[in-house]
């Protein structure tokens, strides 16, 4: 069976993304990082999500973005809550992680050379775009080439690896339904920025509210 | 003064470019990695170059790249010695570590990005291309277009982050040359795959063949 390394927050995106490469036939290495978040309820959730959904093996690696600073969720600056629907669509968030995805997608690549493996998938989506720089499909399809660039396999054949983005051109609506679909245990991924120690959302934060809205237009229940 | 982010790994590569950015005139912000090196002694080589050469700070990242497993520097596969030339020269040592270089250069521009920086330096070269893919310039090149689409000052003006290579035409015996030139306390620098715990080389691995020889073609001393 051919393996592809998953990374998985315990989010709903990432479950997707992993039940969706399951389903394509997949032995699936789920990658998650301990990276200075301050809720440990997402990698709980993550360990959960891996074992319902078949994956093969799930990692957490150790790195630490807080010495670099700068963000939301890594550091103490205030989770911002009740935005409204046009703050939360435009510019940078204060909740973007300094070249987040390049680390992470860096850390896939070295997990998937080692395992032999040259299929990589990440649950980037277009809701994504215009806020976070490293989640459009051009910065995608850059990492794709550099995969190719930086790595024995992929120098020695040119077309090696192949980042999978399954959602990138979903609304979150149209996650929701491809995650009820794949049967996703949606309730028990955790979308919030800010969650309490049980693992409840706030409801208030740009992540609760975009998931809100996506269930409302799915037609579906959250929970 | 212009700030730059300059990978430092305590060996005599990397100390040249601290010497020859500063030189430039950059403020440099100095950043190493614990990654599960077998030796210590290069971190400590590395804080005290970063002083001697007047970087404005110095940070060690850490990151656990064992577990991903697969070679010599960061697993228990013993160091190969004595090999001659030719084997030195061809193909991709066991040395190599999966997407290293990847994984230092994310980190590098999460740090660069976090400090305002657009400047990024690393002692790439070309004796390193034949064995390292992700030491090809055609690698750096690419990194440089990752960066520029992966984070919010890029992604505002498309050519923001540059990565610097100052030593990328550069023979062993032209490091040297260079070392000497800028005033690199090269005794201090340590280049051996495998020293003993004082941080005395090994005297034949790959990496001390290749000194010894860039020594001697430069007509230099070393130590």
């Amino acid at each position: 069976m051919k393996r592809a390394v998953v990374l998985l927050s315990g989010g709903l995106d990432s479950a997707t993304v992993l039940a969706w490469m399951r389903r394509e036939g997949y032995a699936c290495h789920a990658l998650s990082f301990r990276y200075g978040q301050r809720h440990g309820v997402e990698l709980a959730r993550a360990a959960e999500l891996a074992a319902a959904l078949g994956a093969a093996e799930h990692k957490v690696a150790e790195i630490d973005l807080r010495a670099f600073g700068g963000s939301a969720l890594t550091a103490d600056i205030a989770v911002p809550k009740d935005r409204d629907e046009s703050s939360i669509a435009h510019g940078v968030p204060i909740t973007y992680v300094p070249a987040r995805n390049t680390i992470f997608l860096a850390f896939a690549l070295a997990y998937a050379e080692t395992l032999g493996s040259s299929d990589i998938a990440i649950g980037v989506n277009a809701i994504d775009y215009s806020g976070y720089p490293d989640c459009r499909p051009e910065f995608i399809a850059s990492f794709e080439r550099l995969a190719n660039l930086a790595t024995k396999a992929g120098a020695q054949d040119g077309a090696h690896f192949r980042i999978h983005t399954p959602l990138q051109t979903l609304s979150k609506a149209g996650i929701v339904r491809l995650a009820l679909e794949l049967g996703v245990p949606v309730g028990r991924t955790v979308s919030c920025y800010d969650p309490d120690p049980a693992g409840d959302p706030c409801g208030r934060c740009d992540a609760c509210q975009l998931r809100r809205k996506g269930f409302a237009e799915a037609g579906a229940i959250d929970r």
